[in-house]
């Protein structure tokens, strides 16, 4: 189904970027589990562009739960979550129409939707519904965290510029929690800031790598074949905007590996079974084998720039020059972070509310 | 739902390594769909073990259709390829019920199934069930083409050793078809056959990466957030054994590009529109754009090498060291080609039905 | 999915009787499709409560479309219908927590949902939330007369008194559209109200029979085996608080039937084909044959009556007496009435979507 | 999807009355549960044509379970079940491809498929289909006993013969299990094969009503809304040929009481929380209440019969008369019988391991 993911625990998504409302419907969540409104709004302001290297679009993004949550705790019904948009600018967008921006949605939406479309400010394409699935992710993060389910992702690199590796997963992901700028270390993340800042003095703009860790999911968690977790996260991940490339553990660098440099060792303390590496990425043949599981994700630099590009009038089926005003973001792989945790959250609790029932979150 | 994938048109599968027969059904296929049963030998084929660079066990691999075709079309009722097991050494197994094969699925089935799986030959989870896959998207494969929708894999990378790129994608589709080893130029082919053969040697394997052109695609098919064509494509190719990364387009390579280096400008020669670059492998906010859609998929080394590996003895909760026996394949990357193949037309026909209607494939 | 119906074209509920927001999202219907706010407002009107014959509880209805729909026309994106909660009464409702309502859903909510469901007013189970299933019905229920599909549903039978069969369904479809009280006698209209007025009375209620046509449906819409469209419909319709039965054609009539007065003979006119009973109800095999489709729905009485009940303290685990106060309807079946022609709209245009794609019914 | 039932434990169906094989794959069943294949022999039985009431058709109705079990235990992997069709006389048929049959699927299938349909016995709607249905709700059917839920079902009526109500279910399940023509009383077990026999005589069929309990299922199986356990059930039932009403407890006839007479009374023994009477037929909210769940299902009479029918020869677009000649039951109630036990093992099967998990049913 178009615009719902998930089987026992699922998100449907509504509304466009200049929509009066956009939210989106969480279903399945057991109930008795604690919603932290706070945490909810933790997770927003990551997503919020900020400062110089972000959109000046600014929302309030505010999330209101009308639904599904009593007395500050989950029911077990749906919970629909809205959030109003408030600063829009109809006017900068209605060139898109005519004139598609090259590696946007506009043009085929203008194909798909046969010219119906809502096409100020991307419509129902438009990033800005990302803002509800970080909001219903915050929900679903929270819950993994209480059975002690950890999720975070850094920037692994961007344009050449390489942040350190994960090494105490716990402290890097706690620490990951409490910033807005997702690097492990300091210098990469001033170097990319100013990276960016550069690209966006241009009025061009980069893209880069995500790199995201679940720590403490149990092995089982996952199905042989078509929905494999490595099938349930990418089908989730590869439904954010930007996002052309996942990766599990060596991923692309499995082609450099001869198996027994790549295959992952197991031992055992004589209490639970590991593996010396883990260049699987905490899953074998579909399933999570109770290491981390560790994936890239390829961000594309945003197709908004400032820069004029080539492009074709679709009224007069001729080409022409796109030169763009309006609001647009010189990167966002930093934004992009949350809405990764999210949906990786979304897809973690769906596979495990299929693999040991949707009681495992239960209050 | 665990195994079986798509919404309109849905492929469900069944089996086990050592079982008697393995399937799959394939559902929602239009009436009147020619149903050739020489191009499924024909795709077979190119899955089939063979020569020095496979494993010894050689299968008749006879797909057996006995249902949904009637007088050599397609019904409308569901497909189902039934294929015997006719070569199966049940004892060369039993070890990996206790001690996993690093890397494999044996100790992540030991802990979802607790112990009743049937662990012969890998049972469930053995890439022998890729052959009913390869039989029903033959199906598809040649539904496809009969729609003009050209469908060709070939190994990109395989250790260090580079294929050449696609060129004409139409000559090269076409000449894939006829190769078994799949490579576009016969020098890449040659050497990569040596590397596999010195891995062989050594009782190692080899991984790669597989690089797929779907042609022809109408501009218009995906949806919007999570049915994108990223997504539903990557579910299905993370569905296939030893797939640990999909990207498309430029992929993981977008991190290294600024945004004016990376869109793909429009142009259009009056009558029709295109991309003069394809850094989106032909797809724009999860929807097709007309421009031949391309991805590359990682597959990682055989985990079943000769070599010693350490592992543990689950049931004396104890190190020891694996040495395995039997028949196993020192690269499976260029079987895994008509697999992806396949499994690619799945998700293209599936997506196609839910865009155009099931009766876009029609008689 | 819980809540969320239908396969191409999906309706998704969520709410609670005395949460702050009610909605529905509607995903699948095709981009061009003219949206009516004042059929859909037309049609909440039948589900209002009114009068003597309804409970107190009067609220403004009002439905707002926050996305999916630009300049009055759908864009292809899902169409969220929100609904403001104004008339809620919490403390009318605390005690049903512990002493259920005998034949209502307290019971079973405290039990599936472990005492966290929301238990005001009956929460997520409340027939309130029939009224956004009313809104994304009345959309539907428009494009599909657009396409000369009209859905019309009476009260068949209440309480021993029983109204006139369909004749003309053109005619008596077009009449019911008016109508508050669904009829198509005045005095079946008459007495079943007089009948209704006199349980209030007496503080009961009373139940009855809805019979639904569907006319100008074409041959063909329908699925072999678990999507006939007697399963599809059926699930809808059940899913309508208050219904327990659910028949087509003779229905339950079958049981005193040979075949050969059962059986509807086929003849033609030389142009098209008809039966000349229609005992089926127009489904054959599963699948529309091109008579109109007929069902008939039992409703129960309103479970909420104001005569005293014999119930159980969950909490002391003791026998007791209930006494309900608040504000409840003696009849709901003319209210269901706009239910049921709402669920028929979506389970036949999602059969539709899924025969004919979604494209039957572009603008 | 089409052929496939389930969300957690599913279905998928494939076949025709002339294929070679036809069969079903279940999918979702917990591993570890002991497979008995005397007792899926054991309901195929009933299923089976016999003695002068029934079709002379006469097929071995072996079913061979090819995967998903392993020394005797299901595994976790889908387990699919093969049936050879042997009896198959091809000829008889032919006729009904021009001619349809009235109230049979010809003339349905002749539209929705082209012609390009197996028209041969009915080809892919041919009730031979239920055979492996009956296969596989056989393996639930034990399953569920295994955790006390006991299904049966009797006839209720057969055109004005009425079968004794339910009195002590576990007694009169058991009698059941039994029993190949299903009624309490024997009385009106010879009665009604009386009944059939003289139809027979005349070339006639009948029709009736299926009574149907569910015994032992713990309250708080089936969901709010869409997936109420009214909803999953009938969603299985109305896939039954010929079944043409469902309804729950009182059913249709609620429309003839007060609330006052209709609502079930709770009341305990300070252990447990019963009602009174079961009005509700064990369901309230759509969620089980703990009660047994008990419904009727009605079945159309045969439409195949021997005297002659008007139709409509397809090809020349004329009224005809059709006389049948070939193998068909008079009834095929008691046969159904099997059938409506093992859809509503599945949908039961279904609705727990949602509400659940799949791990209820785990060995």
């Amino acid at each position: 189904m178009k615009n719902t993911f998930g089987n026992n625990i699922s998100v449907t998504l509504f509304g466009e970027s200049h929509g009066e409302v956009i939210g989106a419907v969480l279903d399945g969540l057991a109930p008795g589990v604690r919603i932290d409104e706070e945490y909810i709004k933790h997770e927003l302001e990551k997503r919020k562009p900020r400062g110089n290297i972000s959109t000046a679009r600014r929302e309030s993004d505010e999330a209101k739960i009308v639904s599904g949550v009593f007395e500050g705790v989950s029911t077990g019904a749906p919970i629909a979550v809205l959030m109003e948009n408030t600063n829009t600018k109809s006017k900068d967008y209605s060139l898109f129409k005519d004139v598609p921006r090259p590696s946007h949605a506009d043009y085929t939406a203008e194909i798909k939707y046969g010219g119906y479309q809502d096409y100020r400010g991307g419509g129902h394409f438009s990033a800005r519904l990302t803002a509800p699935l970080v909001a219903v992710g915050a929900i679903l993060r929270l819950a993994l965290k209480n059975k002690g389910i950890l999720i975070g992702t850094h920037i692994k690199s961007l344009h050449g510029i390489y942040d350190r590796d994960f090494m105490d997963l716990e402290a890097d992901i706690s620490m990951l929690d409490d910033k807005i700028f997702p690097t492990l270390s300091n210098e990469s993340e001033e170097r990319m800031i100013k990276e960016i800042s550069e690209a966006k003095e241009r009025g061009d703009s980069v893209g880069g790598v995500l790199e995201c860790a679940v720590y403490g999911l149990p092995a089982g968690v996952g199905e042989p074949w078509f929905d494999s977790l490595e099938s349930t996260l990418s089908h989730a991940l590869f439904s954010v905007p930007g996002v052309k490339g996942v990766e599990f553990g060596l991923g692309f660098g499995f082609s450099e590996k001869f198996g027994s440099e790549a295959n992952d060792p197991f031992y055992t303390n004589g209490e639970k079974i590991f593996t010396k590496t883990n260049n699987n990425g905490g899953i074998n043949g579909g399933i999570s084998n109770g290491m981390p599981v560790v994936f890239r994700v390829a961000i594309k630099p945003t197709p908004s720039i400032y820069i004029e590009q080539e492009s074709v009038s679709l009224s007069r089926m001729e080409n022409t020059v796109l030169k763009i005003d309006g609001r647009h973001d010189p990167a966002i792989i930093h934004r992009a972070r949350a809405v990764v945790d999210s949906v990786t959250a979304i897809a973690i609790a769906d596979a495990i509310a299929t693999a040991f029932g949707t009681q495992f979150f239960g209050g």
